[in-house]
């Protein structure tokens, strides 16, 4: 299979720019084959221009052959077999285990998609029916559904080169709304990102989806994602990575003529609490799986934990000798790029050099790309006052917190930024002891957990990878799991139409025993 | 009923600014009683240091209580009489039908909103169940239910003074999704503000509601709403009004540090396409319904039809006649306030002086607030060269634009930019041949009407008041209906919690026989 390191732009390749870029294997340094072409201005207005045209037809599209399309997109996937996981294990420097793991969640979120596009439920359907007897003025006929936003920009994230990249959960949860997408490959892994495009052009022409669909575009600087922002047709935008990335494209959607939602998943701290109960039975549990969870990944998950509070006692104090312990043990593993490597050095070295901070414990290992495990800690006061130990150090490394007490603790809690998770170990007695605590971190996340790690996302119907900024740009929605499919719908009235003139999900008989709300209440059968 | 001009933070009256102004009356210009006193910055901060308090045990409070407090507002509001009516007609000048209706429409949004908070269907509970056997690990429990978003300020519009002012929907809305509310009264009716600030405060002792659940900060400048939106505890903005306005606030909520959602409807110029067969058959009565459309409420309303296409042909010529003839007959009304009376006269002014468009008929009447109808007429081209003819005159003003062809027609709908509502007049059969230009319409617009005319937004489930931009800042949401809730909600999901320390509503034997997706499937049941 061999690259041919051009844009893909609605089912055609092209390679307008005159710039290119090479990946790196971030193991060992070394220049991987083929060279990727910038894209070239010309060919971001043409990505949308197609993306636009093809909207309308799309959703001409039924809702049984847009699922085929994504479970096609799926098997596509597969189908490139070892040379996509080769490919992506050298641009990224991650194991064949993960790499495969991986590629079986993109899978799965296509095909929870495909589900979710089958269900219709996303369609929201509402009908009020008419009382043409009311007074003093009758009653008209209401019927509400969700349609598409329309074209929608989405960057490829570095850390998730499958799951979260040119057909990752943004690309399928858009195109299950009906959205047609046009996706910034990153620049870490372009090879990965061609592969997958071809996949998706693939799958549109055989299940024969409108050309414009879907378009991948290539680029090594900030030009190709801000011109596709920027570009009139485009109606919202989807992104995961860094807060400093998700905050400029934020504002470059809010600055345009036109402002359009932008959904930025900017990262976070995942503070996770040790409550005394539960930290008496299980400290040394507790440390090891804290430690695990750290290393995962080399840390480069959006839901590793960050930051732990606890309450100053012996048993804290056993939970930091056996966590420093085991993760003195730990080897360094291959960071995602040079530039992640940089970025968390220095962050590692920011936090240390901040007051009342100590770094109590490193991992071993050496390497451009290395990223090696760091334990600091600090105590609840200074937390509190220094918002500088709320940067996310994107790596594998996390800050112990002591509270002096349970207020301590309450108040640390209430300083903290958004972010996406909290995590409470915690028996039911502590919990009923701390449900204040609780009540406070609904304020401030998007998930809490007990008793476990945040790393690991499930993809399912409940799942809420979201939180207040900075976590997130738009508290209101997730990116991950069904409802990520909300963030590309917009709802719609049609006021008194006539029968044959209303989308077949809207009429009185519909045989499609979709589930609506008429007059307020829920159905699933014809009026 | 002695106004006492003060504003009403967390159930205490209060005045520590030092300006103060009056309201008076559009149809004399005569100076109404009672001084009232623009809030202070101290006043703007402490009704958001109460809200954010209030707003943690606000959701303490039961669905039921908090919907019996929905309720209670209607009683109050009802309960105070003629001299509410009084007041609002006096600082509006709208007639006292208008009032008396608008006081009937704001008590049925209150209604609606609580039956709403009973039915907790908003909650959009889901729970996908934990497989604790699956490989290659265990599937977590999780359940995801939405909560309040935080406090939110919102802005009294001018031209609903009850049904979107104090008590309107997006202080009903909010408080029903467990919200606590600033508001900012609009500084053209403060009286009518003070009465149901007054009524809320009453409502909110007698149900034993959390103090700071609701303040009123009166204000006639700009820097009380800038403050409101800036104050860091504000979580989002609602707002009706103008572009100028809307956008404003928009930019201010993006620009902070923490971007909060900005919900401003912003107006909109609602097009009407007459189609032949059906203007064939009605021509004559379609011209009546026009004009009778375009001067309620001396077109005062966000869906004044401000715009009609049709087809170039005789019947088109007969109503453009017939719409001329009637409209010339109209007398004009009382505005608002006498600035809403200068920019619609500015906006006429505007319009006629553009190329190629000629004002071809005007109603009668003179006063410094008086709106007198006017109606214009340009072509398709013009239209679709000229973008500010899709400025919005607001008030009784409209253009018909004549287009030479279908194609015409059809460019003229995709150079259309967001509105509220489109209206289709329209046959079965004009429906059938015209399919593309819906298609172009659903792209445009929150709303589609056949066969009436947009004013009149009906307060059910089904509608969407709202739109793309420039009509609204946000599409994916409506401001009228049951909908609106969801402005001022977010997710969160609990994962792996003990059944003891979940909320009621996601207990597995709740005894609230809830909607809920249960592993992606609705039920009314227990698990």
């Amino acid at each position: 299979m061999k690259l041919h390191g051009k844009n893909i732009i609605a089912n055609k390749l092209s390679n307008l720019g005159d710039t290119g870029f090479y990946a790196s294997n971030p193991s060992n340094g070394v220049q991987l084959e083929t060279e990727f072409f910038n894209a070239h201005p010309s060919e971001v207005m043409l990505a949308f221009e197609k993306a636009d045209e093809a909207f309308e037809s799309f959703q001409d599209v039924a809702r049984n052959r847009r699922a085929d399309f994504l479970e096609k997109i799926g098997i596509e996937i597969v189908a490139l077999g070892e040379p996509l996981v080769k490919r992506a294990m050298e641009e990224t420097g991650l194991p064949e285990a993960r790499i495969i793991g991986e590629r079986g969640r993109t899978v799965g979120q296509l095909n929870l998609f495909a589900a979710v596009v089958r269900s219709g439920d996303f369609l929201e359907i509402s009908i009020d029916t008419a009382q043409s007897d009311r007074t003093p003025i009758p009653k008209p006929d209401i019927r509400l559904i969700q349609i598409p936003i329309g074209p929608v920009a989405i960057f490829g994230a570095s850390n998730f080169p499958l799951a979260f990249s040119v057909a990752g959960g943004d690309t399928a949860s858009a195109l299950a709304a009906g959205c047609t997408v046009v996706v910034k490959g990153h620049p870490a892994h372009p090879g990965t990102s061609e592969l997958v495009g071809m996949a998706i052009k693939k799958a549109a022409e055989e299940t024969g989806m409108p050309e414009g669909v879907f378009s991948l575009l290539q680029g090594n600087g900030v030009e190709v994602g801000q011109q596709m922002v920027k570009n009139p047709y485009t109606k919202a935008v989807a992104f995961t990575g860094s807060f400093h990335g998700g905050k400029a494209l934020f504002d470059l959607a809010a600055a345009r003529e036109e402002p359009i939602p932008c959904f930025a998943e900017m990262g976070s701290i995942n503070p996770v609490f040790l409550l005394p109960e539960r930290l008496n039975e299980n400290s040394e549990s507790i440390a090891n799986q804290y430690v695990d969870s750290i290393n995962l990944g080399v840390g480069q998950f959006c839901t590793n934990p960050g930051i732990v509070f606890g309450l100053k006692s012996k048993t804290m104090n056993q939970f930091i000798e056996s966590a420093s312990i085991k993760l003195s043990t730990t080897a360094g593993g291959t960071m995602l790029h040079k530039g992640i490597k940089t970025n968390y050095d220095q962050a590692v070295e920011q936090a240390t050099s901040q007051e009342h901070i100590q770094l109590i414990a490193s991992g071993s290992g050496e390497g451009e790309s290395v990223g090696v495990a760091r334990l600091l800690r600090t105590n609840g006061a200074s937390f509190i006052h220094n918002k500088n130990l709320q940067k996310e150090m994107f790596g594998p490394a996390s800050i112990i917190v002591e509270c002096e007490n349970e207020e301590q603790l309450q108040m640390a809690a209430r300083s903290l930024q958004g972010n996406l998770t909290a995590t409470l170990q915690a028996t039911e007695n502590d919990l009923m002891q701390f449900k204040s605590l609780v009540k406070i971190l609904e304020r401030k996340v998007g998930r809490i957990l007990v008793n476990g790690f945040p790393t690991g996302v499930e993809v399912c119907h409940s799942m809420v990878h979201g939180g207040p900024y900075p976590a997130t740009t738009d508290s209101r929605f997730t990116s991950v799991g069904a409802s990520a499919i909300k963030r590309f719908l917009r709802p719609i009235c049609y006021q008194n139409f006539p029968q044959s003139a209303l989308k077949e999900e809207l009429k009185d008989q519909s045989n499609l025993s979709l589930w609506k709300k008429i007059d307020g209440k829920l159905h699933n059968q014809n009026i």
